[in-house]
């Protein structure tokens, strides 16, 4: 197995801290994205979107994004689960990080993307809509602090998937000007027990 | 179990989909999306976010996310597998789900919150934000053009939950007015065999 990894990336260390929770290596290389090496024919053929992380396998077969390859690594190595024990508690667990995905994550990476300099010249920008997406961030950071009223992790009474997924959303939108409010006393104290993990800086 | 459905909706048309190619029926409530009925306090009880679909276990326990859903009725019924037999071919159609989730439902689906009509004064919208996905979705129908070469479906050598996704997708395309160009052949392709299985329009 050979893990394609940008370390400067969000969706690379979700897999980074997925290992890192199971006490798992995987060989890894570096992908320049600065110098656009994931824009290079030799990467495309690996990834037509251009995009870490990439698991190639020791056959050939390439699985890219992040949750389809943790899914697969929590399949070969099933202890401490992070996608969940039953089916049902794998169901909560999924939807929790799809609610995460697209009520939390998108909107701080559109926002990022339309306005952050890192982009400027590497892909088309529209500001109004990095604006119209950092309002919408802020107003579902106030329904998660709801949410997480009396819960100490986001999907299960124990860390998941979902837990990995908004940290890692959280970390660049503390990067890119999409912070916590500190008055959001649920979320602060819930992204504040996240970055103590050992894992976190994985 | 109750499945809260809205017929005109997306993301509850993949749940009956679903069901349709497992021939599975589950006992559903209609929620009316024309008159907010999704933004009630007793629906907002069921899902914070005011989103369908819902699926209500016996025991009261609530299920929202579509993928989620249909993953949680696949372990129950696992016959007809539409997420994968085995765990390679999973974590394939976990991939696939992904890509056309992010790269052709997202941009259909935010050109059409922004410029559509159905949302006006229901949600703040962007114009420039809806053109801005509108042309991202277009460049994204050439990338899946060529993806599909060779290809009958999507994610696998059968029809699976990927197949779903990208089919209720380019059904709001088409109705929204962002149609898949004729010129792409191989996604014309697919698309025509999708629509024409007999649970197309469950």
């Amino acid at each position: 197995m050979l893990l394609y990894d940008m370390t400067s990336a969000m969706n690379p260390r979700r897999v980074r801290i997925f290992l890192a929770e199971k006490g798992l290596t995987i060989p890894t290389r570096q992908v320049d994205g600065l110098n656009r090496e994931n824009l290079q024919p030799e990467f495309l053929s690996k990834n037509s979107l251009g995009k870490t992380p990439v698991l190639e396998l020791d056959d050939g077969t390439l699985l890219t994004e992040s949750i389809a390859i943790c899914r697969y690594l929590e399949a070969l190595h099933p202890e401490k689960p992070l996608f969940g024990r039953n089916a049902l508690e794998q169901a909560q667990i999924e939807m929790w990080t799809r609610r995460i995905e697209f009520e939390i994550v998108m909107p701080i990476i559109t926002n990022f993307r339309h306005t952050g300099q890192y982009w400027v010249g590497r892909v088309p920008q529209e500001p109004a809509c990095g604006e119209f997406y950092h309002a919408r961030a802020l107003e579902a950071f106030e329904w998660l602090d709801r949410e997480l009223v009396g819960k100490e992790f986001i999907a299960a009474d124990h860390y998941t998937i979902a837990d990995i997924v908004a940290q890692c959303g959280f970390l660049v939108g503390k990067a890119t000007g999409t912070r916590i409010p500190p008055e959001l006393k649920e979320l602060t104290r819930w992204y504040s027990a996240m970055v103590a993990r050992p894992t976190a800086r994985a």
